[in-house]
């Protein structure tokens, strides 16, 4: 059992140093997202979060149940839904014009780790309706948004995407689940959908299904799906609820965590067919569904960053209070806590660094985003939104398998006692490991990236980052014996990113399954790099700060310190990146796959 | 589910090229070792692994129940054991003084590998037993040694060790569980340990306890602690069981994995005492545990192996039904499984050549404690009994860590399949997360690498090894394409190597926090250079077979290429780990652990 405390002050600093907040606060319709404005919503947040969230969280290990069609939730996890709505925290994103409160995407990552901090099943639920909201606003009609948006926005229903069948998973073009026409203008579904999170729950009255399936008539493949509305409870014309649809989960997966949070084996058409809303055009399904990817594969960069932290806390308490053998350097009946010993100190700074740097990343991220939309200049709008595009795969695989490599770090400062579920650390790490698979697994996100996001504009967005970075990183004073440090390590190992990007943009596009082949290493690498370069510049931030004597000086001290940390022990690792990009693609081909 | 078959050619040709099975089998009292014998032998332990303990590993994972102090295995487990013992494989490596067999501890580390692939929870009991029968033969009385080894030799009866006590992980000085003189010459013991594997269970009559605890009058700390034989029965001058001892389980851990295997909670003398022996001389039961230490920590590296071995067939097989997408390169039609898709290549070589790699390590290390015991030249037995040493630790952190990684990657391989328990793919990661924790965390382990075993003889066993390497590795063909590159890798992987040793001898002996901040970094580089090396040179030997014409020419061909993808993918990882080590140590300890 741990608590639960947002990292408010790193969040914040984050938030200021990485990701702009002023001038996020600046972008039209932005207005109310002040630094202050923003401080106090996190404030209140990591209350709801260490209040109501953190208690459930470890509890809710036990599972849901399923009986007639019906999920229970664990305890606890419906009342902290409700005062999670009622508190107005599910429409902080979402346009004010369906009750959302319009607050940058910038507040809501920032928030999603707080949520994911508190309890990563119970953060699932928002995410998914999100996911919902997103797709009804972009692509369904004025009489959709009018009928779904304002009860999915507050949280009064909520949302689930189905995609996945069993035999369709990355390769979506093999969905079976079909739609006829119900010869009154709306459709009627047949199929089975897999791997649905809250699926089917007791937190509200209706459910929203975004399903994609096969159009009548359509072409075999991806080209063939549309995208349709199905709710659990079909929605009378006065948002009054009429008949159960015909759409039942069927089972729940019985998973390795995130036990909390439903996965359901979701039927539709039992009985006949599931009534059911095409959005938007038909045969549009995919491209619909990848306008919103961009965010959804952000929040679960997110959850990875939100457990790290989780996990890190815990590790951090257990290391205060857990004696054993005396430290080197300490006299012997000083009776110091493990947290002073240097092997464990290692495994806490990695955790730490690396959980700073994932929440760099991904604020950085979410700043793009904010840009992309908002930006009064059309020609900054595209240039953010092609860094937001680049930017997102890596932000989704890095972050989550910084979560996955951080809760296992956790596990190891507790010795014996993590690996006993009762100590709740070994929980973090099996629900950590999903995050790496859902929402496109992080070797899609690797192949996304090479192919789609830098051989496709030719490396435009990429060199554009790296230059930014080389340019602000080199102007360093290389006086300061800090920021001269960091800056003789970060220099070198954007090298090493434009290196190996130029391989990717030469003999990894003249051979396509070379590219392919060094997909995962040029993320690994572009995430290792991005990061230590974020973390360098919100400790130039910190110097600066310092020098002009604002801010709480203890915590910009260590943020340098955790910078330089990063740099000494995390930066290194670049450069084996590098030699996989450029050297171990050939070799990895010269197998036969048949023995492997 | 899965099956399990074991690498057989994969284990025959590492025995004979990087362990030296050749010469081991010429070493005195190992004649019967021969070749042809060990391959039979392994032929046989396969098909034992893969018809008797691979179909009950799925199902263990439901774990064990206690009632009344009784501890019920599940299904098959005991049936299992019985057939294990009946067949003799319990008695493979035991000295035949006392019913064993007196093979090379280079043979049952093989062995112990292909029961680890068949089921780790399974392969946990007869693993404690030979920590008992170690203690006892080294340490105990010619009366003990009559009493107690030929049963636990043959597994009629188990053995257990009891260190860990809820205050005393790490640290053994603190133990708390005391002996005191019964009057008769013997000893009460009254305490509870924690974390005792198969400390109470069904498939044998009787249990010999292995106890860490106070002697009475003893001084504080490590030095007051003596070891006990506390058998759950008494035994009988004739070798009959008598009375039931005070001795029990109170309770069952409830772990991240390993279910089939309990862990037990046991109480001594809750109702009086439970009878006990000393083993040898008073107060030094500490020494005693170390010298049983060596043996125990090479067969937990080698339980990383195993489910390593297992987690990649496990995922091979399910990348080889798996369609999923077209290959690039292929025609779209041809429907070819995610085996050809380069990206899962990539993580199926990955756990491939890690899994090659540390079992090269491990087989080199077997071979070292063979000659260490064996060899007829005292001089040469010393400088083995160093190498053992130094690999020790190296063996058992390095390849429990591959070991995680790889079963990772596995459930990867599976995406969203992998999440889900009936997969069994998670198991393997559960299962093996304990490896790097018990027998002295792998923190534990590179403090001990740098500390006792490179510092204290000024790395004078360390520097053997890497200019042995360096020697043998720089005498490879640079005209042959592979072996060429291999050397090209591996002389300057062993070049980092020896500059990290040369810093922990200076640095990191000058200021003792510094060596133990870059002791884990050390470990690591340690580790992935000297498997590189020895995957090496089982390359050459491959190159010369082929070039002989002798041999399995498509299993030697494929050796080569993936000493290759090690080289090319997995070396690169030294240069970040020297990067930590020469360079990351001085950030750590400049930040406060208050800050962690």
């Amino acid at each position: 059992m741990s608590g639960y405390e947002a990292p408010l002050a790193d969040i914040q600093f984050t938030l200021e140093s990485v990701a702009g907040l002023h001038d996020i606060a600046g972008l039209p319709g932005y207005g109310e997202a002040t630094p202050d404005t923003v401080a106090d919503i996190l404030a209140a947040a990591s209350t709801f979060a260490g209040e109501v969230l953190a208690p459930i969280n470890r509890h809710g290990d036990r599972g849901c149940t399923l009986k007639d069609g019906a999920v229970t939730t664990p305890e606890g996890y419906r009342d902290a839904y409700q005062r999670f709505v009622a508190d107005g925290w599910n429409a902080v994103a979402f346009d004010p014009e369906y009750g959302g409160q319009g607050m940058p995407w910038l507040l809501t990552t920032a928030l999603q780790e707080i949520w994911n901090g508190g309890s990563v099943a119970f953060a699932a639920c928002p995410m998914l309706t999100q996911g919902a909201v997103e797709a009804i606003q972009h692509h369904g009609s004025a009489a959709q948004k009018a009928k779904y948006l304002p009860k999915l926005v507050s949280g009064e229903w909520t949302g689930t995407m189905n995609l996945t069948e069993a035999q369709a998973g990355t390769d979506l073009g093999a969905i079976r689940t079909r739609a006829e026409a119900d010869g009154k203008g709306g459709y009627l579904l047949k199929g089975q959908k897999i791997f649905i999170t809250h699926g089917e729950h007791d937190f509200v009255p209706n459910i929203i299904h975004l399903v994609l399936a096969r159009h009548p008539g359509g072409p075999e493949g991806h080209k063939g799906l549309s995208l349709f509305i199905c709710p659990k409870f079909l929605v009378n014309d006065d948002g009054s609820l009429g008949a159960r649809n015909d759409v039942t989960c069927v089972s729940l997966e019985h998973k390795l965590g995130l036990h909390g949070s439903p996965t359901c084996v979701m039927s539709y058409g039992e009985k006949g067919g599931a009534l059911a809303e095409l959005v938007g055009e038909p045969l549009q399904g995919l491209p619909q569904m990848f306008t919103m990817m961009n965010n959804a594969r952000l929040t679960v960069g997110v959850q990875g960053i939100g457990i790290a932290e989780r996990a890190l806390q815990q590790a951090a308490a257990y290391a205060r209070q857990r004696v054993q053998s005396a430290v080197v350097g300490a006299p012997k009946d000083a009776n110091l806590p493990i947290l002073h010993h240097p092997d464990v100190r290692r495994n806490l700074a990695t955790m730490q660094v690396l959980t700073q740097g994932a929440r760099a990343l991904a604020c950085f991220t979410a700043g793009a985003l904010d840009r992309a939309i908002r930006h009064p200049d059309s020609a900054e709008r595209a240039r953010q939104q092609a860094r937001l595009d680049l930017l997102i795969p890596i932000t989704k695989a890095w972050s989550t398998d910084q979560g996955i490599r951080v809760s296992s770090l956790g596990i190891q400062v507790h010795g014996g006692a993590g690996y006993i579920e009762q100590t709740g650390a070994a929980q973090h790490y099996r629900d950590a490991r999903i995050f790496a698979i859902y929402e496109g697994t992080n070797g899609i996100q690797a192949i996304d990236l090479v192919g789609r996001k830098v051989q496709r504009d030719n490396g435009e967005a990429m060199h554009s980052l790296i230059n930014e970075f080389t340019r602000t990183l080199g102007a360093l004073d290389d006086q300061h014996a800090d920021l001269g440090a960091l800056r003789e390590r970060l220099l070198p190992a954007l090298q090493r990113l434009g290196l190996a990007t130029d391989f990717v943009l030469t003999g990894g596009r003249d051979d396509a399954r070379l590219g392919l082949a060094v997909a995962q290493p040029y993320l690994n690498l572009a995430g290792t790099v991005m990061a230590g370069c974020l973390l360098g510049l919100a400790a130039a931030e910190a110097v600066r700060r310092l020098a002009a004597g604002t801010g709480d000086s203890a915590y910009l001290a260590r943020k340098i310190g955790f910078a330089r940390f990063y740099a000494d022990n995390v930066l290194g690792e670049s450069a084996a990146y590098l030699a996989q990009v450029t050297g171990g693609g050939d070799s990895l081909l010269a197998l036969d796959p048949d023995a492997l």
